[in-house]
C-alpha cells in the first residue's frame, strides 16, 4: 500500500457560512448526510498480508460532497464556467449538473458561461459571456459537443483572464478541460491569489483519452468506446466481406491508447491494436507488416486498429528520410499505416482490399451515453460542493469509486498511460491474438 | 401520361409446372392470390384533364408475384445467387429472403452462393461456393455487408461465368448488383441463349445511391441516409461549438446526389449540398467560397455536404493543371474542398475550424433498417416468383408502390438522376437555404 | 384503371398576389418551378393492355408546391397549428417545417401554436395559445412528441373553435391528427365559410396505423415499425432462451394492421401476427391455441404479434359470458389472449414461459427517424403552399410518390385497411409461416 | 479501514501444471505477468489520519488472473457453462470469453453448454447438452439473452446436479446467475467435495438488480440503466404533452433499486423515485400522492418511476383488507400505484392523463453495450483463469476496480442496497427534487 503522493487540497479560508441544503448530520436516521472534511480514502489499494501502515492525512484523498459550512455567501456568489479544448461526450452534462446544483441547491443567481475556451476571457471577447439559468441549460445533455462552445489554446494568458476574472466579479470558476486547461487553472489560482482574491478554482478533468491520472476515468470515455466499436464493426465487415480485406480504424489517444485498448475488448473483430505505450516495428519477422501478411494469408482478412499516438517513432524516422530541410514534422500515423500497408502487399504481389475509416469527429461529437450522463452529473454536482465549500487549486475526480479532491499539481503532473504488464494491455493481448511483442 | 418504354419481359418457355404455393384464383374469398401475367401498371403517372390514353401492352409494366404455373420444376431447379460491387445495407436480408422462398414456398434445394462476386465464377474460384440452407442464413440479416463476400470486376468475363453457370448446372442465377453487374447479367443471359441453355437470369438493383432508373427506390438508401445524417449531425455540433467551424462531410453518391440531398433534407444542420447533378463555381460572388464566407461572418458556424461525384470539371482543370504528364486522374472531391477552403479563408486572414468527415464505410457496412429489411424481404421473395416462372433479363423493381419485372435493357440504358426543376431539389434547397445557382 | 372518386379541391378565392418565392415559370433553365393548377396525377396506377382511358378532370388529383400566384398577402396572414391525438413520431417536423416555410420562404410572421390539441381553442384556453417563431422551434425535431402539446376530442365544439378563430383573426389553420380530427377540420371549414370568413383549412393526415385513405404511407409509421421490431426481438430472444416460451406482443392498430403486418416482415421472429381485418378463432383445429400449441411442440418457442384492434368479436362475446348486465365493455386483446393462452396451456398439462410486452407508449414518443423527417417536412412545407394558395377543406398527403391534395371529405369517408387477398398480406403469411386461415 | 469478512479462497489441491500460456514472471520487462496468489487488495478504501492498520492475509482479496501454475491439465479437463434465472444484457459474452479463454489461452477442447439452467442437469434432460467450440460462439454476444437458454429453478436437486457432473466427467463448472443460483453452487461445490470430486466451482455473479454484494457493479447493468432511461423518456414526453400527463415506469429491483436510482439520474425528466430501501406513505401530507398532486398543480406533468420491490408493505395492507381468507399474494406496485393515482386524481376532482409502461422485457433481452461486453469478457476470462488454478466454492467480482475472487458465503449472505444515507441516494434526491421523506 504505497502512500508517497500529497493530496492536501488548499482552501480559500474558513467555511463560516451554513450550508443551504438540509442534509442529516447524524448517521442512522436514513437521511443523507454532510461530507465531513475528515473523511478520506487511500489511493492505492492494494496490501501485503503482515503489512501494517499508518495513515498520514496528507496520503489520503479528501472526499467529495456538500458540506454543513461553506465558504461563500452564495447572495455574494459568481460563478462562471468554460469548456476548452477539444469535444467530448458529456460536456453539456457537466454544464447543466453545475448549473442547477448552484441555482437549485444554493441559490446561487450569478452564473456566466464563458464562451469558446480561455479565448472567452480576452478582453475583446468578455461581452460574449451569457447568463445560465436551469431554463437556458434544461435540455442541452440530450445534444453532443458544448452548448458554450469550445477552443484550444489561450491558457497562457493569465493576466487577461485573471482581469477578467477580477473586473468581472467572479469568484467561483469551473475549468472543464483537459491537461493543458488544468495547467491553466493553476496559473489562474496562482495569480488570483497572488492579487488577493478569493476566487475558488475547480477543475473538471475532461479527456476523451482517460489519459489524465488520480481519475478513475474521465468522462465520456465509455460513449467514445462505444461509438468506436461501431466503427470497427463497420471495417470489420468491410474487411471480411472483400477478397483480402483489411480495415484500418484510426481512433484518438495522442498519449495513452485506452480507448483503442477497450474497443478491441469491446468488439471481437480486433488483430492489431497499435498504441502509444507500446512500439512497434513495421519491417522484419516480428514486425507488424509480416504479422499482417500472415494473418491475410492464413484468414484472408483482418482489422487494424491505431491510436493516433501510436509508433510516432516510426513517422519521424521516416520524416528524417524524405524531408531535405531536417524538419520532422508530425504525421499521420492511420494514413501513415495505410500507405506502408499497401506497398508491402504490392510489393508480395497480394492484392488487398484496404479500407481506412478515421471516426473521430463523430464519436467526438456524441451525446454521452446515460451512464457518462449520470457521471458527468455528479462531477458537476461535486465540483459545486467543493468550490462553494472554498476548495481551489483541485480537480474533481472518482478514486476506489469514490469522488474525491485531488490537487492540480498531483493530476498534471504524469500521465495516465497503459502499463505493458497490467492487466488490461494482457486482456487486450488476449482478446485480439496479436504477438506480445511487434519488434525485431 | 408518357409511354415510349418497352418493358415486355423476355420468358424461358411455356409455364407447365403448377406451383407448390396454394394461393386463391378467385377475388373475394379473403385468401391471397396468383398474380397473372396480365396485371400490370402505368410507368408515369401524370395526365393531363381531357386526355385519352389507349395503353399498348408492350409499354405496360408487368406485376411481380407468384404465379400459378411455374417454368421449372422444382426438384430440377438450381439457383446460385451472386452480389457485387461496393457493400450496401441490405444484401444479407436480400440473400436470405431469396433462399427462404425458394426453399420454403417452392421446395428447391440446391442454392448456391458464389464467393465475392463475379469472380467466384471464374474457373480457379469455382471451387468456393458454398450451398445456402435456411439454417445457414437464418440470422445473416442481423450483420451488415454480404455473407457471400463481393468485390468489383470480372463481369465482363462472360464466357467463363456461363462455363461455370452449365458445368455446375445452375439454371436460374440471382445477381445482386449495380449497373455494371446489371450489364454483366445481360450479357450472360446473352451468352447463356445463344448456348441454347433455359438460364432464368433475374437481378435485383442495389445501388446505394439510388442511381438506377425504373426503380423507386433502391434497398438499402434509407438506411444510409439514417446513418449520413448522424454524420452530418456530428459534423454541425464540431461546426457549431468552435469558432468559425465549418464541418465538410463527403457522402456516397458517384453519379447521382440523393444520399447528399436527402440527408440535407433529413438533418437540419446543411448549409450547402454539392451533388454531381448541378455544377457549381468555387470562385467569384457566386461561388461557393465567397457563399460560405458570407455565412461564416453572419452565423459563425457551416456545414457543407458534398457528393462524391460532384464538381468533378472543378477537379479535372485543377490536375490538367498540376499534373505535367497531362494525365487527368479523378480526385476526391472532399479533400479538394477542404483544401480549397482552408486556402481561401487564409488568403482572407479569417481563423476558421475545418473538420471533415467520410462516413462512406460506416454507412455501407451497417445493416438494413426494418423498413429497408421488409423491403430487401419483399424483392427477394418476388425476384424468386419471378425466377420460377422463366422471366429472365430482368430486374425486380419497385414503381408506383407495387413490386414489379423491368427489362435489364431499359434500366441500365440511363442513370437515374436529381432533376434540378424537380421538387425534391427544389426542397433542399430550401431545407438548405443555399443559392439556386453558384455559378457565375 | 379506375376514376371513381372526385378530387376536386375547394378554394377560398382568386389568387392575385404574387408569390415571394423566387422560382422559375420555364422548364429547361435548370431551376426549380413552380408547380401549376394544371398538374395532375391519377390515383390509379393499374392498366389493362387495349383500354382507353378519358381523364376527367375531376378525377385526377392536384400535385402539391409552391404557387406562382397567391391568395394571402404574407402580411396580413396570420397561421395557427393545431396538433391533436396520440402521439406519432414526426408531429415536431411538421410543426417545425410549417413555421419554417411559412417564416422564410413566404415572410409569414403571425404563427400560433395551439396547445392540447382542439381544447386549446376553447374560451376559457384561448389565452394559452404560443407565438411560434423560426428559433422558438429550431430544435424541436429533435424530440418526440409534439412541443404544442396534444389531447383528443373537442373536434366537435365547431362552434367556439371558429369563435377563436374569428375573434384573433387567424385565416390559416393547420390540422395535424387522424380520423376523428379531420371530421373536426371538415365541420370547422363549413362554420367559417357559413359566417364569411376566409379561413384556409389544411389537414396534415396524421395516423400512426397508416390507416387513412388515399395516403401512401402515413409519416411515423416507418419510424413506428422500426420501434417495434425492436420490441419483437427482445420477446423473440425472452421466448427463445425459455423453456416452452411464448412471447406476445401487442402493437398500435385499432382498425388496420400495417404496424403488426410490417413489423412481422421486418423481424424474422414472428409466427402468428393478428389483425383486424382477419378475423380467426382462438378454438377449435384451426383456432389459434391449436396451432400455437403445434408449434410450441415442434420448435419450444414462438412469437405472437397481435394489434390492438385484432379478434374484437373474441372479446365481445367474452364479456357477453361474464358480464351479468350485458354491457359489453371494450377489452384488451393482449391481455385477453395471455390469459387464453396460459389457461389452455394449462389445461394442455404443458409448462410455458410466457412474456407480454406492450410497447406502443416506448413507439408512440419516439422521435422520427431521418426517413420520416424528411417526408414530414415535406409535408408540412407543402402544407403551407396549400394554405397560401387558398386551398382548403383539403389534406396534404402522397399518391403514386407524388406530394398531392386530396379532399378532406374523401380521405374521411373509408378506413385504409390490409386486404387480406393483397401483396402484402400474402408476403407476411409468407414471412410467418402461419396458416392463410385460422376460422374453423 | 474496516476489516472484518475472511475472504479466503477454497482451491481443489496443489497446482503442479505449468501454464501453457506465455506470460512473464518479472516486472519491467514489459511483458504482461502471471498473478501471484500473493497479491492483494484491500475491501474497504477508506482510512481515518493516524490510524494504523495491519493486514491480515484472511481479511485481505485474492487477485484474479492467470496463474503460472495450474491445477487441472488441459487435456483431462471437461468445463461445462450454465445459465440461470432471468435475463440480463451481457450472457453471452460470459459464455463466449469462457470458451474462447479455455479453447485459444489453455488447449481445454471439452466444453459443455447446459440447457435452461440447473434444469438441464436433470437425469431426463442430461442428454440436451451441447458442444461448445470457438465458432459456436464466435458472434453470440451480438445477440441478447442467452444461447444455452435459461430457467428459474431446480437448485435444490443437489444430487441429481451432481450426479451428471459425475457421470459426465466434469471438473469444471461456471455458474452464471444470481443469489439464489450461487447458493446453489455452494451447495453443489459441498457435495463433489463430500464425494471425492475435484470439481471447481466458479461463479460469475448476474444480477440485473445489481443486488449482490461484494461486486463493484454486476455486468449488464449498465446496459440495462442505458435501455430504462429511453423508456423513461418517453414515459416523459408522453406526460409532457398531455394535460396533467402522468407517466409511470415500473423498473427491475425486487430488492435494490439501483436500477430506478440511476435511472433517475441518467435521464432529467423523473420527479419521484420509488425503491425498496426506502419506505414511503401513499396517504397524507408528506405521502406521495400529495406530493405529486403538487407537483401537477404547479407544473403539469410529471414522471413517477417505481422498483418492482418498491412499497411491498402498501400492497400487503391492501391485500390484507381485500383478501377474505387471509393470504397475503405478492402484487405488482406499478399497476398498483396506477389505480392509486387515478383514484385519488379522480377523488380530486383533477383529469389526469396515465400512461403506464412496463419495458422490462425488453430490457433484459438486449445485448450487452460495449462497455458492459468488456466487462462481461473480462470476467469470463479471469474465471476460467481461477477454475484452471483449482479455485473453487467462489465468484469472479471487481472491487476497488480489480478483477478479484470473492468466497461464495460472504457474496450470498446479504444483499446489495441502496444505504439512504449514501452520495448516491443525495444525489437521486438531488436529480428529481423529491421530499427526502415521503412518510407522516
Amino acid at each position: 500500500m504505497k502512500q508517497q503522493y500529497n493530496f492536501t487540497i488548499p482552501t480559500l479560508g474558513t467555511c463560516n457560512v451554513a450550508s443551504p441544503i438540509a442534509l442529516s448530520t447524524q448517521i442512522g436516521d436514513r437521511i443523507a448526510n454532510y461530507v465531513g472534511d475528515d473523511e478520506f480514502i487511500v489511493n492505492d489499494a492494494h496490501a501485503q498480508p503482515g503489512e501494517t501502515v499508518t495513515f498520514k492525512k496528507e496520503h489520503l484523498i479528501e472526499k467529495a460532497g456538500p458540506r454543513k459550512k461553506i465558504f461563500f455567501d452564495p447572495a455574494d456568489a459568481h460563478a462562471a464556467i468554460v469548456t476548452c479544448g477539444g469535444l467530448c461526450p458529456g460536456l453539456n452534462d457537466v454544464i447543466r449538473a453545475i448549473v442547477m446544483c448552484l441555482w437549485h441547491q444554493y441559490g446561487v443567481r450569478k452564473i456566466s458561461g464563458v464562451r469558446y475556451g480561455y479565448r472567452g476571457f480576452m478582453p475583446q471577447n468578455r461581452d460574449s459571456m451569457v447568463e445560465l439559468t436551469p431554463q437556458s441549460v434544461a435540455y442541452i445533455h440530450r445534444m453532443g459537443g458544448t452548448v458554450l462552445g469550445s477552443s484550444r489554446g489561450y491558457g497562457e494568458k493569465t493576466k487577461e483572464i485573471v482581469d477578467t476574472i477580477e473586473s468581472r466579479g467572479i469568484n467561483m470558476l469551473f475549468t472543464i478541460g483537459g491537461d493543458g486547461t488544468q495547467k491553466g487553472s493553476l496559473q489562474i489560482a496562482n495569480e488570483a491569489r497572488a492579487r488577493g482574491l478569493a476566487v475558488s478554482i475547480v477543475g473538471i478533468p475532461k479527456t476523451i483519452d482517460n489519459d489524465l491520472s488520480f481519475i478513475q476515468k474521465s468522462f465520456g470515455f465509455e460513449t467514445a468506446v462505444s461509438e468506436a466499436v461501431k466503427a470497427v464493426h463497420g471495417a470489420h465487415v468491410e474487411a471480411h466481406d472483400a477478397p483480402n480485406g483489411i480495415g484500418v480504424v484510426k481512433l484518438m489517444g495522442r498519449e495513452s491508447g485506452f480507448i483503442a485498448a477497450y474497443t478491441a475488448m469491446g468488439s471481437s473483430d480486433v488483430n492489431f491494436v497499435l498504441v502509444p505505450e507500446v512500439p512497434f516495428d513495421l519491417e522484419g519477422k516480428n514486425g507488424l507488416l509480416h504479422q499482417l501478411y500472415n494473418r491475410i494469408e492464413q484468414r484472408g482478412h483482418a482489422v487494424v486498429v491505431v491510436a493516433e499516438g501510436a509508433g510516432q517513432d516510426l513517422l519521424e524516422s521516416e520524416s528524417a528520410e524524405t524531408d531535405a530541410s531536417g524538419n520532422k514534422k508530425p504525421g499521420d500515423i492511420g494514413l501513415f499505416l495505410q500507405d506502408k500497408i499497401k506497398q508491402f502487399f504490392k510489393q508480395k504481389g497480394t492484392e488487398i482490399n484496404l479500407k481506412y475509416i478515421d471516426p473521430s469527429y463523430i464519436i467526438r461529437s456524441t451525446p454521452a451515453n446515460p451512464i457518462d450522463s449520470v457521471y458527468c452529473t455528479r462531477l458537476g454536482t461535486n465540483s459545486v460542493h467543493a468550490a462553494m465549500a472554498g476548495k481551489s487549486r483541485m480537480l474533481i475526480s472518482m478514486i476506489n469509486n469514490n469522488f474525491v479532491h485531488v490537487p492540480i499539481e498531483l493530476a498534471v503532473a504524469q500521465r495516465n498511460c497503459i502499463d505493458p504488464e497490467s492487466p488490461v494491455w494482457r486482456d487486450v493481448l488476449e482478446a485480439t491474438g496479436q504477438p506480445v511483442w511487434m519488434k525485431n
